[in-house]
């Protein structure tokens, strides 16, 4: 088998399939314990639920429009949508009847909303019915949908229950009519991307290509000239010059997808956009997406990627602006785009191991979309500046609440993320405290145990349980970061360099029952130098540990931030672990300081400031604002 | 006498009392050939002039409210009278018989529109005529009768045509009527300052003390409580606290101007306001300013000010922030702003000469406002970032055309900044080729000539015309940087330790006809380090020659610019004099570069860009984007 043809589909295993504990067990608690319900009272406090309820007085007609605020109620169906997908890997780890029967609730309204015909979103039954599939341009109406399937197979994985899948295989039957070239057919897309992906899921669940088709459909018609927003304007009476957003490269939608080689526009949209691309890749093995999606992929990681993974830094159009521009203190870099860039990364390993994407999947999940929530699963970051005087803190809720409920559903879902299955093979894309149950081709069921106090140790233990001996391949990602990583199967060491593929050591042998594979991944405190076109860490350094990008806090270290030097030779550094943050290693590391105390009261001399040395504390970025409020910074001086 | 004594009174000589050659010769050609009738045409496009022409419909009823521009409209007469203040000015040095034409109509215009009463203003006589005095937090119709004042002072002092005077005067009567404690005065002030200082100018060419009195009622009354605003809002049927700008520190009216201490909203406001104080101070050698004043004046210089004299680093209030942040690539400091800096500091120097003010005076002067300024007079810049990456570029226009006709009232007007007198002194602030004609008290007449290619090269003769031998004092500044500063008189070397007080040379002596004094400022290039509380200047350097800060362009250096770095003992620099920008001395340094050729596709990496030997044109900030947009750089990457 010729292991770099990347021509087999492996498909992330469900949520219920892995056991998580350790580190993301502890998110997950958090998740399931406070974040699981309070998405669901602030939907209830906007007045989500007396939306979709057909019992309720029609809000366009009784409810001012202010009061349903503002623009956002055309999304809020994937509000709800993600808050149920939440919800349902939250009852997977901890049962919860009260919230069970909630979330129960919100599906039979919909079951009550959903029209004869199968079409389903609240605002356009609800408020303006006359409107339905006539900007699908601005209108969300797919993206909504999109977000209920998702919430539905995970309803259905979690729970059992078919309902929602129910609801929502008829609202995609539905589509199925309503998208095409036939007569009376739309020949169109959703200018926000996601029901791409959901397509997908929802094709893997039922086993029903026609969604995938249709997924497909969505996927090839995109940005095709003549253009459909435009047309779409027109026949809707628009001028479709007169767009807010001025080019179609907002929503990807400026050239067919297959041309497309610049990462542009809205980075929620785009990553959104990509994952279901790469979905459909694996599930056609369609290879004429292949060009499209490296290049793209190339585009964002070597030009548009902040260190933490997040990406997007303007907050006018919550995405890319020009090469290079990754401003540290205004980065918008929203929590739901690092989560889409982890949707994305892990679909690219659909046809194979590679750590190229595993190892960025890893570095958006810890630095990109954790920030996103505090460790008691109560706040939310939004946008995750590098860098804060101050003043920029987790939110309890968002006018625009996208990002609580995507990186609640990330969390609890993460078992997904760190295994995947083909037929005879079995893929470690991330590290930590879990359990899996596969079931290989033939119906070999194996469990694999990992121990581990990952990320904060680099000693990963695997442990295999099988009936009988089986022969597969279990592939294990080193990170191109683990310079001096060892690798034993039952104490024998491997050889890395015979056996290393892809960034992946592929063990291809017949495992028995408690075979025992031992890895360690060296956590060495190493510097990140920034491309020197990227003019903001000009003269910079940041500073990581194994997946994790380390920042300082003003509540360890005092005031004014940037006085700190960082030394040309990293200078010694010493772990401390803290327990009122989760048990983080914390970095104390001998620096330097630009003295602010005896400058003077001078704005600008001739002379710079005298220099000291400095002890320094880092701690994980992703923790950052978990303790007194102050400043935070990522990008330190380096010493020239 | 005591010279450190501050107790007397400069007041700036007139500006037809100086003629300007050499550098300010050049820009104030540009003024006269291209930027006074750009003004006035574009005041005419905008509709100004039908705004206040009576025989026009009334605009109110007849003009829809959008072709007014929005709000700008209400402050219109602002922008006539900052354009006749230019073209009066620039009518003294090069008489322009079509362009006296076009002010003496729109004079007449004011003229018909003038109340009987003697209110003047187009849009409360036109467009909102009931609602007269019944906003002055947010309506600038002092503002707009000051600066309509200032025009009436400059065109009386250029053509010797009064009618604009009379005009002003008798509104400024009215105002004294209006204005006051008593029953049916109006006990307040205009929410954007302006008014206070026209009302010195006023007094000063007329003689008449009402006017200063009303100036420093308004200063008097600004910030005391019961609060002016809070029951003017109410009357008016307001809610005071529904006020966009949230506080009342937004025009400097949240504290007694006496208790304030630190400069706060928006900047041109705060300028005009402490402008207005220090002519009071000056006026009345009122102390219980004084404290004030210095306290305001070491706060925005320590805390508050771009290395360029920019001031107000943001956009949302036009104005102040926190103490120390001063980002480089989004800083707004508007032109106006630093254009006011130098009306304060000019002002802080009427008590006597002091050159903690006039060093910054002449910094804000050259590379806060000047840059507002194309070479050629035709284009503006608004705002002045430090940093650009190639996207910033001078307006032909502006929505709030402010910034245009104020940098160029300045530079037509510089003689009254470069020299001040009092009774039995001549204070030369600033340095450039001139000649200036002075009345000391008796009547004594000097002509001082001042050659000199400055700010190109520091040698400076002053060469005294006298008709009969009088005793006087010269008072020259040395800037603080001037290490190394020599003096002589008739060729006779003066000691400067023993005459320099608050950092003026002062010569007092017998002066005789042909005296001539030489001083040469040495132009070393040096380093300009930033407090290290600035965390957007930290490890960075700014390189300064005299009074001038340079920067690096795209078009002499290519792109990225951030990956120059500074060697830490400044290296050998050359000069070059640059004909394509009037003859302006570059910098050639030898300095070091990141290499972003051979750093590979990678964005982050552990080991930093190779670094080698570099070639790096500086020029001087005020002439940026002259030439090839591109990028732009002042803070450069200096080695620790």
């Amino acid at each position: 088998m010729n292991m770099s043809r990347k021509d087999r589909q492996f498909r992330p295993v469900a949520v219920p399939d892995v056991e998580v504990a350790g580190f993301w067990g502890k998110w997950q608690d958090a998740v399931c314990d406070s974040t699981a319900e309070t998405l669901l009272d602030r939907c209830v406090e906007a007045g989500m639920l007396r939306a979709i309820d057909v019992e309720q007085p029609s809000p366009g007609v009784v409810i001012p429009i202010l009061e349903w605020g503002g623009s956002t109620q055309m999304f809020w169906d994937s509000d709800l949508g993600k808050s149920i997908e939440t919800i349902a890997y939250s009852l997977y780890r901890k049962p919860n009847a009260r919230l069970e029967a909630r979330a129960d609730a919100i599906i039979d309204l919909y079951e009550r909303l959903q029209d004869r015909d199968g079409y389903l979103n609240a605002w356009f039954q609800r408020v303006q019915p006359d409107r339905r599939w006539t900007n699908l341009r601005d209108h969300h109406e797919l993206y909504c949908a999109g977000h209920l399937i998702e919430a539905a197979v995970a309803y259905y994985q979690a729970t059992g229950k078919r309902k929602l899948l129910d609801i929502m295989c008829r609202y995609a039957d539905y589509m199925i009519k309503v998208f095409g070239h036939g007569p009376d057919q739309i020949p169109g897309y959703d200018g926000h991307e996601e029901i791409e992906l959901a397509l997908v899921k929802l094709a893997r669940v039922t086993g029903e290509k026609k969604y995938l088709d249709l997924s497909k459909f969505f996927v090839d018609e995109r940005g095709a000239e003549p253009h459909f927003f435009t047309d779409e304007a027109k026949r809707d009476g628009r001028d479709p010059r007169n767009y807010i957003q001025k080019t179609y490269e907002y929503g990807q939608a400026h050239l067919p997808v297959r041309e497309q080689t610049k990462v542009v526009g809205h980075a929620v949209r785009a990553m959104y956009l990509y994952s279901g691309m790469a979905d459909i890749a694996t599930e056609y093995k369609d290879d004429s997406l292949t060009g499209a999606l490296e290049a793209l992929w190339n585009d964002v990681v070597t030009k548009q990627m902040y260190i933490t993974g997040g990406i997007g830094p303007a907050a006018s159009n919550e995405g890319f602006t020009d090469y290079y521009d990754l401003p540290n203190d205004t980065a918008y870099a929203e929590t739901c785009a690092s989560v889409g860039l982890v949707f994305w990364a892990n679909r690219m390993l659909g046809r194979g191991p590679d750590r190229r994407y595993a190892d960025i999947m890893e570095q958006a999940l810890y630095n990109g979309a954790l920030p996103g929530l505090s460790i008691d699963g109560k706040t939310f970051f939004y946008d995750n500046p590098l860098e804060s005087t101050g003043k920029h803190h987790r939110w309890k809720w968002h006018h625009c609440p996208c990002c609580p409920p995507n990186i609640a559903r990330l969390v609890t879902s993460i078992g997904s993320y760190m295994y995947a299955a083909a037929e005879d093979e079995i893929a470690v894309h991330l590290y930590g405290e879990s359990t899996l149950r596969a079931e290989l081709a033939g119906g070999t069921k194996v469990t694999l145990k990992q121990d581990t106090n990952y990320p904060w140790d680099g000693a990963i233990g695997l442990t295999v349980t099988l009936a009988a001996p089986a022969r597969f391949a279990l592939s294990l990602r080193i990170p191109e970061w683990a310079t001096g990583a060892t690798l034993s199967v039952n104490g024998e060491m491997l050889s890395l360099a015979e056996i290393v593929s892809d960034g992946y050591a592929r063990i291809e042998r017949e495992w028995t029952d408690n075979d025992r594979v031992a890895l360690f991944l060296p956590l060495a405190l190493r510097p990140q130098y920034a491309n020197p076109k990227v003019r903001q860490d000009a003269g910079r350094v940041a500073l990581m540990r194994g997946p994790l990008v380390y920042c300082v806090e003003e509540t360890d270290n005092g005031p004014d931030l940037n006085a700190i030097v960082v030394p040309k030779s990293l200078p010694q550094a010493q772990t401390e672990v803290l327990s009122e943050l989760n048990g983080a290693v914390a970095i104390d590391l001998a620096a330097e300081r630009d003295d602010t105390s005896s400058w003077g009261e001078a704005l600008y001399r001739t002379i710079p400031a005298d220099r000291s040395a400095a002890k320094v504390r880092l701690i994980p970025f992703h923790l950052w604002d978990n303790r007194a409020p102050g400043g935070m910074l990522v990008w330190l001086q380096a010493e020239k």
